[in-house]
């Protein structure tokens, strides 16, 4: 936009006015910082949360290009990139709607398309007591499209593109919108006393359920449980982008649960958002140094893919309680999700589900603990609801996605041929390597 | 800083001006929130844009590096730092303030050299009505860095370091802030009412423009077309690199469209904000499922590479007016753009202009329509005076860019050898590969 | 967090309180924008210069990961995400109360613990002239990470991973915290009037020490230096990955710069974060293009790593006085760290010092120069004192440092035996290779 334009518009306003003799009516109309200050930062927090969390949809995609093997990767990058887009849409569609509704009864709904403010919404149009319409849509559409990615991962290397779409365009329209409006759209699970601050359970644990039934109904990649029960491992093609990744969904995460506060105008709230910042990170660091001491204790040598998905752990861990623990309060729960996740993700292995990046036992295993150790910190929060909650979102996510999984098993199929599992998902269903020159195999 | 003396030195005010008598005199100068609040907001805006537009840079290096063979990898990294860098200084010495001169006729002037506000600037002393000159200025270069970054990764491959670099001197130092005076600089376009809000002409049209014209001169890639006309594919060299390049720049656009907004102090101008990040977004999402559709539909495999590029011409579309479309008008308005990506990059081949990443099917076709599509929904925009905007953007860089390119083609050269080329630039020409260890060639 | 719940706290405040005849003293004791604008302000600088200096985190694990060859590239990832979460850790524990004691004596301490403000703190207790407690912890903690990884690069490729961890325990926890407070915790340095804004010294020379010492104790890699005194070259393994490091911690350092300011919440101090931003960049474009002509003109070939070096050492070089310079100032104190790094690095060699990246005179040579020029600019500070400084932290860190190297090379070695090192850290110590699939070696 020309300032110019910008500038004139705004001094001609000043200047017009009183020559009009509205001046008195126009500061009558036009409120003070005391009453837009908050939604305007609130508002802001909006937009920058939510460009954080959009970033996490790179931090994904860096990690399971990291952790896949190279002839996968091209086809990761394309899920990745394609089911934020879809997510995007749909939310747009029906889910912000669905999981947002003003006269919502909790259960189910469809919602109708999303609807801005008007372009230079007055004062008085805006709701002053939260944020603009855009902001919140934009902040709540990141968190569905972090949903999808963590099935995503899970699934990688066997998954056909379309079919793996079609989930996406399910679960980000109608499930987790849905499961969401129990929770965030104001529903019987929120009305019930459930506590989910940034959604362990409502974003983390509902992506790994998806993973989880995605997972057993595909069955493992080939090669990885041999005949003889051993489980082979199947190292990824390049760490560094695993912990570039990494490294973005923790940027994310200051986003992700730092919006969460859903204000930051006034002293408490903006100061809240601070104490979220500095208990998500300890989390993240705790689960990280908890990893890597316990993979050198119990296998002599630190494991990288572990302390990475350590770190994650530790994150959604505290993503259900991220303002009320205190530092130590965080360490030690980002903690106990680090051990988790080096516990469990061997137990995946002997029930033969084949997670490819570890995203079950760090989304869905931490996020049930995050979940849970809300009650330690947080005194309106009781076990008994915790665990309805858990269970509530396990058992709906779980079978809906059992239904969509088996429905599209049935009448598209989801896995790809043997031998095209075996050449790489790039060359046979896209055509495209994704590093022509480097690859041996 | 020392924060004790930081907060000693506020301290220390609020306790000695009660004690000298001039706490009534100290309220009167010192303005109030309502007064400074929005230039405070704006200010916050420009720093907040502008280092996400800056980090487009390493988006455009990451694009462009994974898109190319891993033989000319460092020397795409060195154009791309190298051209910020040269950005970054020319428009400081006479770029901004060409750009933006005070009492500018609107065709053409040299400025002389930015000068920011005073350390610590008053109240008094600053634009109220605005932001401080410092946010400004990183905002706007930031903005002509991208404009050379699209022209480096339509002449990789075989264009010498050094001439490159020369017309990047002259492209972010002279062209573009020429031209960009007649829009934002309050200009003889803007005058005419052409409507162009975050520079899908100002900013992307001119890169391509510029790149088209170095194409032409520069001619195409050995081998990439054939005696018999057949077009042979180049594959880049990493996938995952380009991905992550895509997600950079999609995030730096939220700073790209919603910073030209160029104010966030108001209810309205913040809102608009958020709008803008909410439209971008969906101008991406649909580009990106648009070209996989269509990719899918037309060559039976979707195209990551396409899809990667669809994205990024959404974003295209869509800067020429990122606030007045709702959402489906920017699905649609993304979608276009998407399209125009799959069926003009082959369009290209045709007559042999060898664009290495699509940039000109990006910046310059999808620049095109989004700057006609602004007439759907800005009732202000015309049809006609956003066509001559495009011509007059389109004549002035392209005739001014053939010059220069033909200028520095005949004085020093453009073009490495054949055999430069055959064995990459980065070998013969910086002596220093990017992947020692892991290529083949 | 449940949006409705919050929206309906607040309305109810606002409803609730008329009925109970509340309204005034609510009034009365929720204090205006102009009282708290500030201190929101300030709180959300912190909150954003933190998550950008936290990235930087990514940006040092990218440029070591590509500066490496690709067998030692896991360990360096490793290393990398580990001494930033034991930072975090160590500095929680001991090191932020020890820097910043309330009542120090500014020599030596040891703090307890970092307690947060409470949930939701009130205006009243709340420090309204600075910031949350939060926000300044986090801010303060991701500086202390900056410091530990530039030692990570210099001793790449050849220290064992527990050791190099043990050495930022007491890096994080005691050594930075114990000189830092000296100046920014408002210790004699700060009384005796020495200048260092950001931290040239305090930071990035306090890291360079720390590496230097540990280069000497640890000695070259393996085939380094023949025995006839040769340099041999050793290149990195992944330029593109480098710079993107580079580039991510060229984002990261606006956050770094702009967060030293302390403040956003008046026109100055806003103003003062902007001027930041463009000196911050205007130095970084210096270094980059001054490394890119010096390259050329000594070596007739321009050499990537020293223009990503050279931009670096531009943001070393401003970063003691980000703020007083003019934009040309900026471009010459950036240019000599251009030049320094171009210099020193033969320098180091002749010495028979292997540092892997270059961190010696990117940190510890231009942070000395950054922190000399200061006196250009800043006219309260002088050479005598800038130059006790230097030697303060200099001879404070090295001397503890080798100490510190001396004793874990005593106690349990700090270097791994020659095969590992021939085989690569990867396999020999944490048997996991980054890229599996590509290296030839």
């Amino acid at each position: 936009m020309n300032r110019f334009t910008k500038t004139a518009l705004a001094a001609g306003a000043l200047i017009a006015l009183p020559q009009l003799g509205l001046a008195q009516e126009a500061e009558a109309a036009a409120p003070g910082f005391d009453e837009i200050g908050p939604y305007i930062m609130t508002t802001l927090l909006f937009c920058m949360a939510g460009f954080l969390v959009f970033f996490m949809a790179a931090g994904f995609a860096m990690l399971e290009g990291g952790l896949v093997r190279s002839k996968n990767v091209t086809m990761q990058m394309t899920k990745n990139i394609a089911l934020y887009s879809i997510a995007a849409i749909m939310y747009w569609l029906i889910g912000f709607n669905t999981m947002y509704p003003g006269d919502f009864n909790g259960y189910f709904a469809i919602g109708g398309q999303t609807v801005l403010d008007a372009v230079g919404v007055s004062a008085a149009d805006a709701d002053l007591g939260y944020a603009s319409i855009g902001s919140d849509f934009f902040f709540q559409l990141v968190f569905v499209a972090a949903t999808a990615s963590i099935v995503s991962g899970a699934l990688a290397e066997r998954i056909k593109l379309w079919p793996f779409l079609a989930f996406v365009v399910v679960l980000t329209g109608v499930m987790y919108p849905i499961s969401g409006s129990w929770q965030w759209g104001g529903g019987w699970l929120s009305e019930a006393g459930f506590s989910d601050f940034a959604g362990s359970t409502v974003v983390h644990s509902v992506g790994g359920w998806a993973a989880l039934a995605g997972a057993i109904v595909l069955g493992p990649r080939l090669g990885k449980y041999g005949k003889d029960g051993k489980v082979n491992p199947i190292p990824g093609s390049n760490l560094a982008l695993a912990t570039l990744g990494t490294f973005i969904l923790w940027l994310g995460w200051f986003g992700f649960n730092g919006g969460s506060q859903l204000a930051m105008g006034t002293v408490g709230d903006v100061s809240d958002v601070s104490r979220i910042f500095a208990n998500t990170n300890m989390a993240a660091a705790a689960g990280a140094v908890t990893a890597l001491i316990l993979t050198q204790v119990m296998y002599k040598k630190p494991d990288l893919t572990m302390v990475l998905n350590g770190a994650l752990a530790g994150l959604v861990s505290i993503t259900a309680e991220p303002l009320a623990p205190t530092l130590f309060g965080s360490l030690w729960i980002g903690a106990v999700g680090g051990i988790i996740v080096v516990l469990t993700v061997p137990m995946l292995d002997k029930f033969k589900i084949d997670d490819v990046v570890g995203a079950i036992p760090v989304h869905l295993f931490a996020g049930i603990w995050g979940t849970i150790a809300v009650v330690f910190y947080n005194s309106d929060a009781n076990i008994a609801t915790q665990l309805m909650g858990i269970i509530a979102y396990g058992v709906f996510t779980f079978v809906a996605s059992l239904i969509v999984w088996f429905i599209l098993k049935a009448v598209v199929g989801i896995r790809v041929g043997e031998e095209e599992e075996m050449n790489g998902l790039d060359v046979s269903e896209l055509g495209m390597e994704a590093y022509p020159e480097f690859s041996k195999s």
